[in-house]
């Protein structure tokens, strides 16, 4: 490693006096991401403005030996942006901007460090929507949501942030600028090197601009709540509605226990339904209510559906969501340890059974709560650490989690990443070859591991 | 290299005599692909049955040094299965079979070796489709489709290939197995590896199962053929069409010459409608008449429109089909020269006009029929070469096609790939940093360059 103080005079040189802070003029926001994990002052902050200063920052960076952290909107809940004291952050937040909307290419071309809200909106404005959605949608950018191949609201419908990239443009580690930039769904010409840089979150090159898919506005929504006899019910369920009225906009499953919670929360907690059911399912779909009424119809006399209310309003429609967003009042009413986990859907019942058998097992009385986007495969499981004998046995909760999840074939990070939080459970969900495999891309890609190390890998 | 001979007597120790075949016992179908170029017999005919043997033959060719050239179905249409006569042939045709069908994560895990319409069968006889689809379905492999990124009859509503790959096992080039087998929709644990095989034409690691979306079965279809003033109605007809029922199934786009030989071959060359309209466009929806007619009432008021005919029967639907299967019989009533590339949606248009002047430009009275799978940014054209001088200049054709595309951003290579017949014109469409990191992801994951070399690079 060269001396700092000749790298960070390069950097000024290169990209100017004001794209180089240092010291107690660098935002506390750039120290960590949303988990406020492990929040460090990194040794400068990049402010590159255009796709050649990032260039050249890399250029002299790698030249130099010297790591450097690329940030989005730090909203990320894996650490994956997260610098070290000896680290130099590059922040993307200068390269904002829709630079085009192609309304017969159905595409939008636009700086990587451009808000997620921007996006959504210059779609909304052209006629389109651009369907990735998640809460974070305000701060968060383009070019995180890319690298950690976000998935978000729409997934069962439109797919993970994958599904909606045409075209990148990306600045390797040696500072080549590669222009994948794309507008047609079809072209196999070669290696399609843009899926390389999707969900690597920051450790194979630097995303600068990004051209997507936007997709046409859906029509009013039906927003219904049903209650089920069991999980198996919720597969077949899932499966009838995408048969008759196609896929769901949104197919969120309520194990008991988190029904009973959002439900006391409400501001008025009386329940849309009886509280004793199994599992509840709110599901959004495009069509109108009189064909859903028939299919539910068929799903009472097979069992499948013991109630069913469908929302007679926009205002009702919010009411039934608001038991199912009781996730956002986590961290204001427990203390609450997350898991964003994915299995093979036919097996999220049995393993929320066995999660919770081993957690009694282990710390009996503890309190767990589980919902799942379970079209999407994904399930989200919430232990309140106050339920827990103090301190609370992090590590080892996750330790039995995470193997649950790797005994059934499943994901140990379904949308969120590993960064630096999950590192050390990846051998869950990926085998020694495929990692060996994962270091030869790395090493191939930025062989003097400069971009984000210790991120992914331990 | 090591000695042949030795090689050949070490792949029969480890796979057994019956699967390493040598000289006139080697079937002449495993000499070209479907294209007929440059066939030749190879060294020898590998024919593995398990992962563990194609493992084993790839570690005893690696160390040899010796090029192997993964063979699926043989339909390929770039060349990329054609061996020379010094290449080993490793033929997947022993790896078939559907391992499972899991109808709660509507997943199929099959071998590579599997024909496509074997794969189309299962997924109905569960109550599922698996929406890839094309000509070749009986003889093509699902292997081959995936190392092709295949494209095919039902993009514009499932996407390519890589859409409905979850999951892959895949050997190295040195003989490492990869388990990249996964049945989950989000999965983030790290670079997602499976994506830099799936296209990768045999170059990267042969693929030896594959884990596979099925979808919902589709409601039955209207068939629909619309006459149009110009290419703009034609997007903004697809485009209304999105809004307001959903995707089509199919949304084909044919130029005035090629639907007037479509109806001239015929059987009965009745045309259902005048031949005299700019652009014909013949779509299908799962939508219901009604709705369709409303729309197309008001396309018709705003003139994008100017003459329908709505399949009243399946019969009727055949025969509207019938017209744009022109395709099929070029082969038995001219001698085509077939072009499969893709471009910017709203540049269609323009290029079909742009490729039209030149040719004729060149060669007065030449023959030339357009039309496109617009939906996904897909032009097929073809040049009757018997219009043309001869010897048919066709490399200059090829030049001025694929220079026309390059100029407007578009694909040399829409679906069928690189193979050995573009490796030339990859240029117009990749630019040399892209074809350096290309070479270089060869280089990591095949450092002997013995799998398929020639393919996709001069
Ligand atoms: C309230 C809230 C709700 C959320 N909901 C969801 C959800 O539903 N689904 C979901 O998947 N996630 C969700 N997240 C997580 C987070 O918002 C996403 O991961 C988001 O995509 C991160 O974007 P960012 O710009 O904030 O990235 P950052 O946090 O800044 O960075 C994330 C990672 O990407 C890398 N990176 C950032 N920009 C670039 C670039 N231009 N080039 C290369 N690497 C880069 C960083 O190095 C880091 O590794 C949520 C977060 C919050 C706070
Ligand atoms: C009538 C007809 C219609 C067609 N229609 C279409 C269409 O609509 N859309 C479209 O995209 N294509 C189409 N094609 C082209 C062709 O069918 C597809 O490209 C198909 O996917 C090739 O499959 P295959 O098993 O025959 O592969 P092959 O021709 O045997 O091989 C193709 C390439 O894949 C590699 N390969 C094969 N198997 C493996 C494996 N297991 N692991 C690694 N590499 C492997 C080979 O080395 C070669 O480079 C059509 C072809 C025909 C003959």
């Amino acid at each position: 490693m060269s001396d700092p103080a000749q790298t960070l005079e390069q950097l000024r040189q290169a990209l100017g006096d004001d794209a180089v802070v240092t010291g107690t003029n660098i935002s506390q926001r750039h120290y960590s991401d949303w988990t406020g994990h492990a929040p460090a002052c990194p040794a400068a902050l990049l402010l590159p403005r255009t796709t050649a200063h990032v260039a050249s920052a890399l250029r002299i960076c790698n030249a130099a030996r010297q790591p450097v952290v690329p940030q989005g909107g730090m909203t990320g809940l894996a650490g994956g942006a997260v610098p070290r004291a000896s680290d130099i952050a590059l922040s993307l937040e200068r390269l904002r901007g829709i630079e085009e909307l192609d309304p017969a290419a159905a595409t939008v071309s636009v700086l990587a460090g451009t808000p997620l809200e921007d996006i959504q909106q210059a779609a909304l404005n052209a006629g389109f929507v651009f369907p990735l959605d998640l809460g974070a949608r305000g701060s968060c950018q383009i070019g995180g949501n890319i690298a950690t191949n976000a998935g978000g609201n729409a997934v069962i419908r439109y797919g993970m942030t994958r599904d909606l990239v045409l075209g990148l443009e990306v600045v390797l580690a040696d500072g080549r600028v590669l222009d994948l930039r794309n507008k047609m769904i079809k072209n196999n010409c070669g290696y399609d090197l843009k899926q390389c840089f999707i969900g690597s979150e920051g450790t194979l090159g630097v995303i600068t601009r990004a051209v997507l898919k936007l997709a046409p506005q859906p029509g009013p929504t039906s927003t219904l709540l049903c209650a089920l006899p069991d999980y198996a019910s919720a597969v077949s369920l899932l499966r009838r509605i995408q048969r008759s009225v196609g896929t769901p906009q949104a197919y969120e499953l309520m194990w008991q226990d988190f029904f009973r919670l959002g439900v006391s929360w409400l501001e008025n907690p009386t329940a849309p339904m009886s509280l004793d059911y199994p599992l509840y399912v709110l599901l959004e779909s495009a069509v109108p209510g009189e064909p859903l009424e028939t299919l539910l119809e068929q799903a009472f006399a097979d069992g499948e559906v013991l109630d069913a209310v469908l929302a007679g309003s926009q205002a009702q429609a919010r009411g039934l969501w608001k038991i199912r967003e009781a996730t956002a009042e986590f961290p204001l009413r427990m203390t609450p340890l997350n898991f964003d986990v994915s299995l093979p859907i036919g097996l999220i019942g049995d393993f929320v059974e066995r999660c919770r058998t081993r957690l009694e097992q282990h710390w009996p009385g503890n309190h767990s709560v589980y919902f799942g986007h379970i079209g999407d495969s994904n399930l989200h499981l919430t232990v309140d650490c106050t339920s827990l004998p103090q301190p609370a046995p992090i590590l080892d909760i996750e330790e039995l989690v995470y193997s649950a999840v790797g005994e059934l074939g499943g994901s140990v990070s379904a949308e969120h990443g590993i960064g630096l939080l999950k590192r050390e459970f990846l051998h869950h969900s990926v085998g020694p070859e495929a990692l060996a495999v994962m270091h030869q891309l790395k090493d191939c890609l930025d062989p003097n591991g400069i971009l984000n190390p210790g991120k992914i890998f331990v």
